[in-house]
């Protein structure tokens, strides 16, 4: 693309600041909501009209009804609504990303990659359910004559639970947002989604919202599968999860919202599944070997893994635990130099920003703690001071405040004074979305029962690899014990995901003509399923 | 056997009153607890110590520390313990029936019947992991070379929680109690277990609780692996929910108590799971032509099933909804005379007995609730009186009152004026384990929205059989939407139940010598994996 031909799709389009509701568009409410540039700490054009009451109860409503259709699709139809989709943000081209660069300062290649993986994680979930097996179809055939009692025929499947909530995350403006990995998992499976726009990236939203709403009429689906909502997280949020016709919520973002949503469900007279993504820190063991080994470079990997994205991604390594002698002294030292080059950037958001300051200033203050280095450029309020610190083992110890994520480039080096303190290091851990163990070959021998311990901490445990960047596949978890999230046994990244959306439904000696298709003896879908016990593709005979 | 040697097992062994901790017993309180012979009215000999908090904290301390080395027990190990308790269970032979047909009041046969079901489920289990392929174990191979980022090396699989607490069941003193599907479940996953002892079969509870003790100990499983201790539920109950080394709990009983266990839960620092699998009232609906046809044998049909074990089920039809016309006045009919021959029996116990009663009476109270008919021997204090009564569905609709549990031998028949007034019925039901569908073969195609909106009502949906009589399976699902459990994806019967012991761990760039043997390449356990999103047995080459 030539720069004139940039300019050109740079004259920005204003976002409609209308409330998507199914087909329909609607804006009740005077009250109005705008996105806020951090870089420049001033608005941005567009105002988006808050959701009334009104409108809320009429998403659901209409989600509610869509459901009675949209349940019965065939995974086939849901993949090119899925696909649709997809080709639709690609159509919206340079505007969303310059949008969405405008409302984060999020660099545009960032921005680039995360509609790349965005796209991508549609249509992953577009094969996934045009594939089929994911349903989990299981049969055992009937024996009449079994004694003493007639066994009878039992199938099982998933089916869709109904209308989901996604909560939009402030810090993946389209991965984790309006079309990202939660609306995609539970469209694929079948739900009807009421998206909740965040306040940071308002235009954003409204403009992917309008590809889905594009999407779904295109395709064909009913009036209802899709709407997106303006409002902030105490009112509208408050709403969607407390409405009698949401059945679940999925929310990434920081512990004490998430843990208000799963609160406010347990309150419902009839309480639902809320997946709450929350905080992490992450941590890191520097096992001796490497630290003495590849001193420099380890230290260079981790000034990269935590200044990513300004620190802003829920598997940023926040602890760093090692062993206290001269190897690690000197890791620290190349640390430190490291940070003091790192150029402070743009934070997502005017509160992101604050927030990180005063964690940050909270954590140096705690007992013990050591300022180790700060990036030598001081940045402006909105850019975030990359920071590296350090503790004594004995002192972490002593103070539950130490594992607050501190959101943002920063990290805190715990030094241990033997293997023991180590461990109880590990076993005083609160649960984590990922650990990460760097170390030579035997020292993963060597320190067996530590990481074993670690994997009750943690629902991803890497080795020899930053934990930033989350591979989307089939073998992701993306979810570890609480407060990381509130369901250790779901992921909300790669295909797993859908799974957070659907229930068994179990089918007893039906008859074989009113079967779904996943279940009929003919396996027409060609799908995988457990049939007396066993797994196979055939049909019965 | 012969009578002679019935009468020699009859002599009665009193069960041990003391809490069993592990490889040891304890019994610090003074305090304690009797069971009580339902049918006789008075208590049974053995004295039960209540277990104190010392006794509590030494049972989930133990529990934790044998978890580190339970969990990493193969599958065959497991699979080698559980088969155990099942002979244990075996060689307590009659004694262990007479005592839990002491304590529960349930037939001899009834209580056989329910040892082979726990013998079985026990086996279950230790086949299916001892076949392995329940982890879900999947792998995403590594691509060194793929831009603009390297992919990882990334596996899944299942891996157990910690300590999980198993309430037992009144109403199923053995296959839904101390060595019951949740116990089996739990431990075959490779969880530790504490159960809590049911107040209304202490005796029972104590033997086949040593006979555990004793498997544990004679396949060399590590000491806590086990415990059981005796309480109340609302003492040792929120103790053990509260507990900060509990991981889950697995309960089965009414929705006040399972409820209570949730919201205890929901209000620790750190939340876990809590399956509770309630009330249900199970509805039934009589299609028209199904009524016409099979009039008197469809009514015998269900006079068995309400009053199976004194109506006594989890799956007891509470509700039967029919059209109103002269064939439905025709099988009440047949319904009353049917419960009129119905020799009331003994209740499980004194509470369930006035519970019963006080239910019974409640719903006869409520507007236009009409009396149909009663069991015509009045029976006595400690038996529930078998009786049917019938609602027009506008009355039905008017009243949430009508849809709490009656845990007992008691049916209410709602009359529909149209198949709008059965649709609505239908939308405002609550969530149940089991929904049923009597019709004749094009009554399933003609009221085909009826039946799909009960998809979203319950967990299992049975065509032309009764509900009670739930099939230990694969393709079982024995849950269903809130209130009827806490959580409608996961079920408590069949294999699909060691899924709420357990939860994904991704490795990620393992070196191959310390993956499980699940993850690794080879594939020894010869178990079914997902490879690159493909289903199978092979190794990776």
């Amino acid at each position: 693309m030539n720069s004139a031909a940039t300019k050109k799709n740079m004259k920005k389009a204003i976002p409609s600041g209308e409330n998507i509701i199914g087909f329909s568009v609607s804006k009740i409410a005077i009250e109005v909501m705008r996105s806020t540039n951090p870089a420049m700490m001033k608005e941005i054009e567009g105002e988006f009209h808050k959701a009334t009451s009104e409108e809320i109860d009429s998403a659901l409503e209409k989600a509610t009804d869509a459901f009675r259709t949209y349940k019965n699709t065939a995974g086939t139809i849901r993949a090119k609504f899925l696909r649709r989709i997809a080709d639709n943000i690609l159509a919206l081209g340079d505007p969303l990303i310059e949008r969405a660069m405008e409302e984060s300062g999020l660099p545009k290649g960032r921005l680039e990659g995360e509609r790349g993986r965005t796209i991508g994680q549609l249509r992953m979930f577009a094969d996934l359910v045009e594939e089929g097996s994911w349903v989990e179809a299981s049969i055992d055939t009937a024996i009449p004559d079994r004694q003493p009692f007639p066994k009878a025929d039992i199938r099982k499947m998933l089916v869709p639970v109904g209308p989901v909530v996604v909560f939009t995350a402030s810090n993946f403006p389209l991965a984790f947002s309006t079309a990202g990995g939660d609306t995609a998992s539970a469209l694929a499976a079948g739900n009807p989604v009421i998206v909740k726009a965040h306040e940071s990236h308002l235009g954003t939203n409204s403009m992917v919202a309008a590809a889905i709403q594009n999407a779904a009429m295109v395709t064909n689906m009913p009036d209802g599968v899709f709407s997106s909502l303006n409002g902030t997280g105490v009112e509208l949020g408050q709403a969607l999860v407390k409405h009698p016709l949401t059945k679940t919520v999925a929310f990434t973002g920081s512990y004490r919202a998430g843990k208000a949503l799963f609160d406010a469900s347990n309150q419902r007279e009839i309480p639902i599944p809320v997946f709450s993504e929350m905080g992490s820190i992450n941590p890191v063991i520097l096992f001796p070997k490497a630290v003495e080994n590849r001193n420099e470079a380890l230290a260079n990997q981790y000034v990269g893994s935590v200044n990513l994205g300004v620190g802003q991604f829920c598997t940023n390594p926040g602890l760093l635990i090692g062993m206290e002698n001269e190897h690690l002294d000197s890791f620290i030292k190349h640390l430190v130099n490291g940070f003091e080059k790192v150029t402070p950037s743009t934070m997502l958001n005017e509160n992101v920003c604050k927030n990180y300051e005063a964690g940050r200033a909270s954590l140096l203050e705690q007992a013990g703690v050591k300022m180790e280095g700060v990036s030598s450029d001081e940045g402006n309020n909105s850019t975030g001071r990359p920071t590296v610190a350090s503790v004594s083992a004995s002192d972490f110890l002593k103070n539950k405040n130490m594992q607050e994520e501190v959101f943002g480039p920063f990290t805190l080096v715990v030094k241990c004074q033997s293997e023991e303190e180590l461990m109880e290091v590990v076993l005083n851990m609160q649960g984590q979305l990922t650990a990460t163990l760097m170390g030579e070959d035997n020292e993963f021998t060597r320190y067996y029962q530590v990481i074993d311990e670690l994997k009750e901490k943690a629902g991803r445990i890497s080795f020899n690899n930053v934990p930033t960047g989350v591979e989307v596949c089939h073998s992701m978890h993306h979810g570890g014990p609480f407060p990381a999230t509130t369901d250790s046994r779901f992921t909300s990244v790669g295909t797993g995901a859908i799974k957070r959306f659907a229930r068994p439904l179990c089918y007893q000696n039906w008859q074989p003509s009113v079967l779904p298709l996943e279940l009929k003896n003919e396996n027409l879908r060609k799908i995988w399923r457990l049939i007396n016990g066993e797994w196979t593709k055939n049909p019965i005979a």
